[in-house]
């Protein structure tokens, strides 16, 4: 990242960024040619996701399970969508016979868009089901995938996801500032054919890409040192394979969790539904939920995420990505946790 | 930039915010209480401006002397934008008497752009006629700073500029990837007051300003190793001082117009309007300009600008800025092109 910073139409450049389009294929599980980073937070990436999926007027059946998908519907409508709702409580997944009946209610629906990781309520979202309910009627489907990928499998190809967006920062272990993303055909074709000039020029993918593409046409400078930082982040996820990431992710959450409950702890998300990257816990009766973190912040240079939303002072987030998901790094949390608990 | 990415609500991340907002209103010679970096490159800060000062219908006049005028044209349009322009040749500053005509005409227009730097053209465009008429007429004025902020002076308080925004690579000579952007009461007024919510939720300037103000609500994630160096460079440019930072601008574009001009080469801009850190000059007929840009880079190191747009093969670019604008880099860049031209 602080290597020289080069200029955006530089051969050595060129040359990193298709070598980082090429690695982000292989995280994403894709042979979409349409696949590359957003020069923006994980926010961009579900902005530039909405607004390239959808012209004013269009119909979207966006899934709402805690915090992101509400984000979801909030930036969809700035798009220009009329957006039906399928909600389900915070903690919870989506239920495919909501969208179902989502789906028949609203003829004519273009897209539905859901949260694969709810990083709200450390729900991980089935998708087989969803994904095959869009495909049989003509949908596109929009895929959040912000605390998934690099640390879960995000199966773009196999369940033929139109639109997958993610972050840098979560289980890829870069710093934050990018937003990958990657289009299917269908996807890429709405891009290419749509009426109406996307509502968002910086995130208009139909010119990004001909600057990702052989033609090399300027849109806006790159931020060349984050996609350093990108490139060698997802090499060491290559260097390690996806598998043996997802199962690592698996194994230090099941060590959290014993711990967790071996505390007196108890967990939000039922066994079938909790997402290996996010951890969600109550904050048990009587516990001082701030100063907890503050002290494991202090004390012990650990930070552990609040609740949010319906759940503000009632649960702890516990994060284990990328790097951080080690049993080590439980071990460590779990004895500084203790200690500031006094138990 | 390479220090540990601290979270977005550590308290030591937000002394950083802090102290980057306060070095921002420095080099914005401003006392705007909302002046943040926006977590995108230039052109996110454009469009930023942008769909922040207009709801759909509005009027707004836009100057276009280049290829970034253009852009603010496209960018207002899809932010909802009706849109007068104001033409002038490439290379050429604009006319008052043009924006005066255009405002006349245009009764009830609510903003005026205008960009400041033109990137493509390198003319520095006198800014305090424009910006009377915008004021004389209850209109509010956006200007594109990008190529400016940190090389040449940029009068937001002196002149009353509603919105004013650049980027981090150019003058201040940090990484790319953040748009500092500064708004004045009544653009922040705007902001509070309007009826339609912004179209971009990511560059929601109403949202962002709650997580730089006290508030500290989550927005998205903020890039904070980019912060960290925008920090640093801000840190760089003060201890310099503004006046001794643009004194060293002219002076080091000095050295490369005498140079360039006892070479033969013409100058594209008249002199009362050439902008210290962007100089464009003329390539000479049978020059084949590729090769020289490619020499340049292969065998010296150093990147000059291609013309585009209507100048695209025409003329080249040099930057002279932050960092780079000395004496000693300006002429090692002359002896490098006569090298490379055989002159």
């Amino acid at each position: 990242m602080s290597e020289p910073t080069l200029g955006y139409l530089d051969p050595d450049f060129v040359a990193i960024m298709d070598e980082t389009m090429e690695l982000l294929r292989y995280v994403f599980n894709t042979k979409n040619r349409l696949t590359i980073p957003i020069s923006g937070t994980g926010s961009a990436g579900m902005e530039a996701a909405l607004v390239n999926s959808v012209e004013p007027g269009d119909k979207a059946i966006i899934c709402v399970a805690g915090f992101f998908g509400d984000r979801m519907v909030d930036i969809a409508e700035r798009a220009g969508a009329t957006v039906a709702r399928v909600d389900a409580p915070w903690g919870s997944p989506v239920d495919p016979e909501d969208v179902k009946k989502a789906v028949r209610d609203n003829p004519g629906a273009k897209v539905i868009g859901i949260v694969l990781a709810e990083t709200s309520t450390g729900v991980l979202q089935p998708l087989d089901e969803i994904a095959a309910l869009a495909k049989g009627n003509g949908m596109r489907i929009i895929v959040d995938a912000v605390t998934a990928l690099g640390g879960v499998d995000v199966p773009v190809d196999r369940l033929d996801l139109d639109v997958v967006y993610s972050c840098s920062q979560k289980c890829l272990s870069c710093p934050p500032g990018l937003a990958p993303i990657t289009l299917g055909e269908k996807a890429t074709a709405f891009v290419r054919d749509r009426k109406t000039k996307c509502r968002s020029w910086y995130l208009d993918l139909g010119l990004i890409q001909k600057y990702w593409g052989p033609e090399r046409v300027y849109h806006h400078t790159a931020p060349a040192n984050m996609i350093y930082a990108l490139n060698e982040g997802l090499r060491i996820v290559k260097e390690e394979g996806l598998e043996a990431r997802f199962a690592r992710h698996k194994a230090a959450q099941k060590v959290l969790i014993d711990g967790l409950q071996g505390m007196g702890l108890k967990m939000v998300v039922n066994v079938p539904y909790r997402l290996p990257s996010l951890t969600t816990v109550y904050v048990p009766e009587g516990v001082d939920e701030t100063a907890v973190r503050k002290k494991l912040l202090d004390e012990h240079n650990i930070e552990i995420g609040a609740g949010f939303g319906v759940f503000k002072g009632k649960i702890w987030r516990v994060g284990l990505m990328g790097t951080n998901a080690t049993k080590a790094d439980v071990v460590h949390l779990l004895a500084a946790l203790k200690d500031v608990m006094g138990r």
